[in-house]
C-alpha cells in the first residue's frame, strides 16, 4: 500500500474507485466497460456465490446453465422485454476472421461468414430460457420448475464503474414456472426475503423491502420486488430484484401446461437475481478512509497473524509458536494467514491488512512469547488489546461473531438516521441536497409527478415499501391523496 | 423413462445421444451448436469443479475473472495463437439494436452503432489475460502469478455433439506467470498430475499422461501435456491439456519482470484447462445399456430409497421408518433421497434411478419391514442382496468406496486389454478397424509420416507418453530409426 486512500469527505466517488483497486478487488480491462476481477476480490464474489447457492438449494432450487447467445428474434417475441433489453446490447454478426489479404499479420472479418440471423450476447436470459421450458413443461407434474443460473451477462453501458455499472458482470438469475399465479407470487416474495436475509445476515447491511413503480419495473413484469440499501453517502442502492412475471414470457413462448383436470393453461413465472454489482454495495456500507471492512461472514481472511521480530531466528520461533494456534483457529472453520514475509516491515502489513479489510488482526513479539499474550485489534472499531493466550480460539470466534454483529449494527444505526419523513415538497429538496439519504413521501401515483421528481431532484422512487403502515395523505407534489407513503432517493 | 436405450452394439454414437438426453443431463438448444445443460447434468459437473477447485486451491492457485471479449488485435499479437484460434469464432460488430422501421415489431441492428474495433467472445483466455499481467507483473516479488478461471468459452464448431464438441462449453482454465522456464515447466507437470489425479480418483477413469508432437500442440505453446483416456467404442478422448509457453505470451505483451538482481526478463507462462468436455468422457467410461454409471465421488444422489408398498398407510409407514436412516447416512456426507412418490410404480423407478446412475438403491418393503431386512442393488455389476437393517450405514459407506474402486478397475482392466503393441503398419492397421482402442507403435518422428498415417486411418498420435521405458525400434511405417513408441488412436 503505497499511498493514502483520498478521503470519503473530500471525493466519495474517488475514494471508492481507489479503495476497489487498491484493495485488490478490481481493475479496468482494456476491454470498454468490462472489469477483471482480481483475486482477492473474486475470493469475497465466491463467499457471496456459495451463501446464496447453499440458500437457493435449500428453498428447492437447482442449478443449470442455458446459452449465452439469444437470437434477435427470441428477444421479439416479449414487446416490453424487447424494448427493455434489445437496445443497448453486444451483437454477434459473423462467425470467422481471417488474414487480411492487404496486410501481413492482420486479421479482417471474413465478409462471407455473416450469420443469417445476429445472436446477441445474454443481456438477461428470460427469452432463452423460456424458449427452452417450452420443451421441458408439458402437464401440472412438470411444475415448479425452480431453476438457478450462475453467468455473465453483457448490457452496454455507456459510462460504467467498477462492480456497480459494467458492460459485463456476473450473477445469478433464477427462472421459476408455476401452474398458479398465487404460487409464482409467492416464490417471488420468498427470493425476495432470501436476498433480504443474506444483504443482513452476510453483508451485515440493512434493506428496505418493496414493489418498484410501473416506472421502474423490470421489463416484461407485473411486478418487481426489490431490497434498498443506503450507502454512506446518502444514496441508494438497488441490491437485488425479484420479478414476478404473470404469463407474459408464457405467452410470448407458448409455453403451456395441463392441469391435473386435464385443461391447457399458460405457465406462470418469476425471476430474480443479484449481480457482482453486490460488491460495490458491500464495499460502500462499511469501509473507511482507511480501506475495507469486511464483515467476516465475507471475508477471505479472517483473522491475520503477524509476528513482530528482529531476525530470522524470532521470526521463526514467533512462527513455530503460532502454527498451532492458526490450525486451531481452522479447526474451527475459521480462515487465518501466518504473514511470515521477511521482506515487508509489520508497520506496512498492518496498513495492508487494514485496506484489505481483515476482521481480526493478531500480533505478537518477543515479549507476548515470554508473558503469554497476545494483541488483538479488530478492524471494525480499531480496538486494540493485550489479551492472554490461553482462550485464544475461543475469544476470536466470539469477536468474530461480534464484529458481524457490530457492523450491521453500524450499518442500521446510520440507515435509519439517514431516514427523513417529509412532507413538502421544498423540504424534501432542501433535505436531499443538505442530508441525502432516504426520504418517506406521500406520492399521488402517477407517472406524471414521480418523473418531475426525478426530473427536477434526480431522487427516484425506490420502491412502495411492504413493512410500513398504511397511511393517508397528500402527495407532497401535487396535493392529490395518497394512501401510503414511498421510499425516494438519489439512486447509484 | 419411456422407451429403452438403443444398445451400444447396435450403434454407439446414437446410444450416447440419446443417454445424455434421456438421463437429464444435458439438451440442444434453438442456437446453433449450444447445448443447454440441465440440473442432473449440472449436478454432476458442480461435483467436478469443486473437485478440481479444492485441488487448485491446495497446490496455490486462485481464482480471478477476466473479460468475455478479446479485442481483434489482441488476437494478432501472437501469431501461432492468432493461426489457431482466430478463425471460426463469434464475432461482436455493434452494440445496440432498433426497431424496424419497415416492420413492427422486429428488431434491426443499428448500424450507426459499428464498434471501432471489433470484440471476440474468449475462445481461450491467453491474450486478454497476457494483456492484464503486463499491468501486474514488475519485478521478482509479483511471481509465481498462479490464477485460474471458470468461464465459458465460444468456438464456432462446424460439427457439433452434447458435450464433447459445442459452440459454447464451461472449463477452467489455469493462467501462470513464473521467473524461470524450469518452474513453469515444473507447473506445467503440476497441473497435468492434478488432472490425471482427478481423472483416476474422482472419474475413476485411467489416462495415460504424455506430451503431444509439434502438430498436435495447443496453437503458441512449446509443449503440450496431455491426458488421454480410451471410451468403450475403443476411441480416445483427450480429457485435459496442460501447456508450457514459454515466453512466447510475455513476448507477444511485453511482460517483463525485474529479477533479484535487477535484470529486465520475459516472464514464464503456462496455461492448463478442462472442460464440459470431461462430462462425455465421464458417460463414455462407464455406462451401460440401462443408462449411466456414475462413480460415487460424482453422483449427485449417491443413494436412493425406494419404498415397496401398497396403500399410502404403508408408504407412511416406510418413510417414517426410513427417515432416520436417511438421516444417518447424510450424516455421513452421503446424498440420499428416498422417493416417496406416488404417482410412479417401483419397477418405474428402478428404471429410472439405473438410466440416471445412482450407484445404490435401496428397496424396502412391509416383509423387510417385520424382518429388519432391506434390498441393497449396486448399479455398477447389478448385484442386489438382502441384507439386516443394523449396520446399514457403515454397509452404503464401505459399498460406496467398492463401487468407486471396481468402476476404475472395469475401465483399468478395459482400458489394458485394448493397448495393442504393433510393430507392422498392417497390423495397425488390420487392428484398428478390428479391435480398435489405443496402440504403442514407433514412429519416424515426422510431419510427414504422422499426416499419412491421419489420412490413411484417421489416427493420430495421442501423446508421446512419459510413463514408457525407451524402446529403440524402427518406424511401422517408414522403416525410419525412433527411439520410443508413441500412442496412436483414432480419437474424438
Amino acid at each position: 500500500m503505497a499511498d493514502k486512500l483520498t478521503p470519503r469527505a473530500e471525493d466519495y466517488s474517488k475514494w471508492y474507485n481507489e479503495l476497489v483497486v487498491t484493495a485488490d478487488l478490481a481493475d479496468h480491462s482494456s476491454v470498454r466497460g468490462c472489469m477483471v476481477i482480481k483475486p482477492y476480490g473474486y475470493a469475497i464474489w465466491e463467499k457471496m456465490r456459495d451463501a446464496l447457492d447453499k440458500m437457493f438449494k435449500d428453498t428447492g432450487h437447482v442449478n443449470a446453465y442455458f446459452p449465452l447467445f439469444v437470437p434477435k428474434s427470441f428477444l421479439e417475441k416479449e414487446e416490453g422485454h424487447a424494448e427493455g433489453f434489445a437496445k443497448e446490447c453486444a451483437v454477434v454478426t459473423h462467425h470467422r476472421l481471417k488474414v487480411d489479404p492487404n496486410e501481413k499479420g492482420k486479421l479482417i472479418v471474413d465478409p462471407d461468414s455473416q450469420l443469417e440471423e445476429e445472436l446477441i450476447v445474454r443481456p438477461t436470459s428470460e427469452a432463452i430460457i423460456w424458449n427452452t421450458y417450452k420443451g421441458w413443461i408439458q402437464s401440472y407434474r412438470d411444475l415448479p420448475l425452480l431453476i438457478n443460473q450462475w453467468a455473465n451477462v453483457v448490457r452496454w453501458e455507456m459510462r460504467t464503474r467498477l462492480f456497480l455499472r459494467t458492460t459485463e458482470f456476473l450473477w445469478q438469475e433464477g427462472h421459476t414456472a408455476h401452474a398458479t399465479a398465487a404460487e409464482a407470487i409467492e416464490e417471488t416474495k420468498k427470493m425476495l426475503e432470501v436476498y433480504a436475509h443474506f444483504a443482513e445476515q452476510f453483508m451485515a447491511m440493512p434493506v428496505i423491502k418493496g414493489s418498484k413503480t410501473e416506472n421502474e419495473r423490470f421489463a416484461g413484469a407485473l411486478d418487481t420486488m426489490c431490497i434498498e440499501a443506503l450507502m454512506q453517502d446518502g444514496k441508494a442502492l438497488q441490491a437485488g430484484t425479484s420479478h414476478f412475471l404473470g404469463q407474459n414470457f408464457a405467452k410470448a413462448f407458448d409455453v403451456k401446461f395441463a392441469s391435473k383436470e386435464g385443461q391447457l393453461d399458460y405457465v406462470w413465472a418469476t425471476s430474480w437475481g443479484v449481480s457482482t454489482r453486490l460488491m460495490g454495495a458491500l464495499i460502500m456500507t462499511h469501509s473507511d478512509d482507511k480501506g475495507l471492512r469486511l464483515p467476516p461472514k465475507l471475508a477471505p481472511i479472517q483473522v491475520v497473524i503477524v509476528p513482530i521480530y528482529k531476525g530470522e531466528e524470532q521470526l521463526q520461533q514467533i512462527v513455530a509458536h503460532m502454527k498451532p494456534v492458526a490450525d486451531a483457529l481452522r479447526a474451527k472453520g475459521i480462515s487465518v494467514k501466518i504473514d511470515d514475509d521477511d521482506t515487508k516491515r509489520s508497520g506496512w502489513k498492518f496498513a495492508e491488512y487494514e485496506l484489505k479489510g481483515v476482521p481480526v488482526r493478531l500480533a505478537i513479539g518477543p515479549k507476548d512469547m515470554e508473558n503469554g499474550t497476545i494483541e488483538i485489534a479488530r478492524r471494525d472499531t480499531s480496538e486494540k488489546t493485550t489479551i492472554p493466550q490461553a482462550g485464544l480460539v475461543e475469544h476470536v470466534e466470539q469477536l468474530l461473531e461480534d464484529i458481524q454483529t457490530n457492523l450491521l449494527q453500524q450499518a442500521v444505526s446510520y440507515r435509519d438516521s439517514h431516514i427523513t419523513r417529509v412532507d413538502s415538497y421544498e423540504e424534501f429538496k432542501d433535505q436531499l441536497k443538505t442530508k441525502g439519504g432516504f426520504f418517506f413521501a406521500h406520492w399521488d401515483g402517477t407517472k406524471e409527478t414521480e418523473e418531475l421528481i426525478k426530473t427536477e431532484t434526480k431522487a427516484t422512487i425506490r420502491c412502495m415499501p411492504y413493512d410500513m403502515p398504511s397511511e393517508e395523505g397528500v402527495c407532497m407534489v401535487t396535493g392529490k391523496p395518497s394512501k401510503q407513503r414511498v421510499l425516494f432517493a438519489v439512486a447509484y
